[in-house]
């Protein structure tokens, strides 16, 4: 039984709160003072069974180092005002962010404290203030980063349970650009042909423009380009009869994350990708209603 | 007269083009093989005057060093595949993009070029293929920029004409820094409290944020806060009754250009900026439809 921390009110943070409670100890800490009342009187409900768990929770400018190990279960662009308040406290620390910007934030500001990578496979959606719907059961993988990477990920071990089962990865870099990789090739091209997952294996031409844009992105991403595309092809043959969260934004006329994907290997990227640069303007297409 | 080329078919690039065209020679080149047809033989119609304009048009891969200036009117995005041929071209090159991504694009690719940038102050909306409406006249902000910043811009006087009237300013990093502070505060402000620009001036709780954000993006811009606050006052008090563009993509539900603006502050930051980050956030989160 571990004393955690975990920082952040959005689905992944109180979805953790609710898998981890039954073994650990668990603090919430969230920003929002509405949020905090809620989650005091009622505590988080888990749906769709409806269970109801009491979490202890604080407003986020009361974290301590009474913790052995802190989850930060923020959005990327919140780190950076968070870094300076975990800088000063001495405790392991786990994070849980989509794309990769925040491994420079980890990288230059917590390049002395031991800090792990996380990517989380359940599905989950916020329902008000205090609700979660846990709508997939998945994987969490948890890899070291940093300069302790070579340490032996104990705390990580004790962290797993039977109703938070973790997977433990060498590398937490690879781990991130391994999610980029699939995010940036599957998501675009079922968005724009507006197919299921499946039709990337189906659909020769589709196959074609998978392989293409899967090619620009493993050399943005340094990664070996035949093992990235049979990760993609079991993915999709996998999940062939779902949509990507991609494409249900832009069939509810939702923004997209491209942004932090695409986006994100544009900024990277050293030399000519104009697959990428084509699925990242046809997606800002859709967003906003051009012609 | 010039020998003129402009890149780029979007609604810029097409109202430049029909600007220039009077008094001097203009090649438009563009990407899209159905555009460059119905150019090709129907011309620009420039409206709310349907006024038709015969246009040279090519296919962007058959830009040449034939030209005396280059104008560069695509998305800053796909410059990055764009820089790669005009290295090769000794032209004098005129950028005209949103926020200031394309500047590292410049700096390190097109060093030895002499290059301009700037802000483009007219309305322009692309309608269909060939199409585009002049909603609003205004100023074209050019400066120098990079190591050719010195040198007095005749061939920016020589662009100049009664129907494309020119401002020449000295520095080309200030001038988007100038456009970016103003696009970070009323946009964001006027946006999340839906409001039109006047309410920065008479609304004391809005008149408070908007100062809180623009001392923030005054400090992560290096710019003297007194200075373009007074910059914002007059702004918002000349476009008092206007909506921002901001604000209007929020309300038809299309996605903002949030992450061009507030985003790319957040990366640029290497302090706290809370405001900015909460501006951010909820943005967003008006974006994606949250609650």
């Amino acid at each position: 039984m571990l004393n955690i921390a975990i920082i952040g009110g959005g689905a992944i943070g109180l979805l953790t709160a609710c898998l981890l409670e039954k073994d650990h100890h668990v603090t919430l800490y969230i920003r929002d003072k509405q949020q905090y009342k809620v989650i005091e009187k009622e505590g988080i409900i888990c749906l769709p069974v409806k269970k109801r768990y009491p979490i202890s929770v604080q407003m986020i400018s009361r974290i301590s180092a009474n913790h052995e190990l802190i989850i930060i279960a923020v959005k990327a662009y919140h780190l950076q005002v968070l870094v300076k308040q975990l800088k000063q406290l001495n405790v392991p620390l786990l994070f849980i962010q989509n794309g990769m910007s925040h491994l420079s934030v980890i990288k230059e500001a917590l390049a002395e404290h031991i800090t792990f990578i996380a990517t989380v496979e359940h599905g989950a959606r916020k329902e008000g203030l205090n609700g979660v719907t846990h709508t997939g059961i998945g994987n969490v993988n948890v890899a070291p980063y940093g300069l302790n990477a070579k340490q032996k990920p104990l705390i990580i071990q004790r962290l797993a349970t039977h109703s938070f089962p973790i997977k433990v990865m060498q590398d937490g870099e690879r781990l991130l650009k391994e999610k980029v990789m699939i995010n940036a090739v599957i998501n675009p091209i079922t968005a724009v042909y507006q197919v299921r997952n499946g039709a990337i294996l189906t659909d020769p031409r589709l196959h074609e423009e998978a392989k293409n844009l899967a090619a620009e992105v493993a050399r943005v991403l340094a990664l070996n380009f035949n093992e990235q595309w049979q990760r993609i092809v079991n993915i999709a043959s996998r999940t062939s009869r779902n949509d990507s969260s991609m494409k249900v934004d832009i069939d509810q006329g939702r923004c997209t994350e491209v942004d932090g994907i695409l986006g994100y290997l544009i900024n990277l990227a050293s030399s000519p990708i104009p697959k990428i640069i084509d699925y990242y303007q046809a997606i800002k297409e859709m967003e906003r209603g051009d012609q």
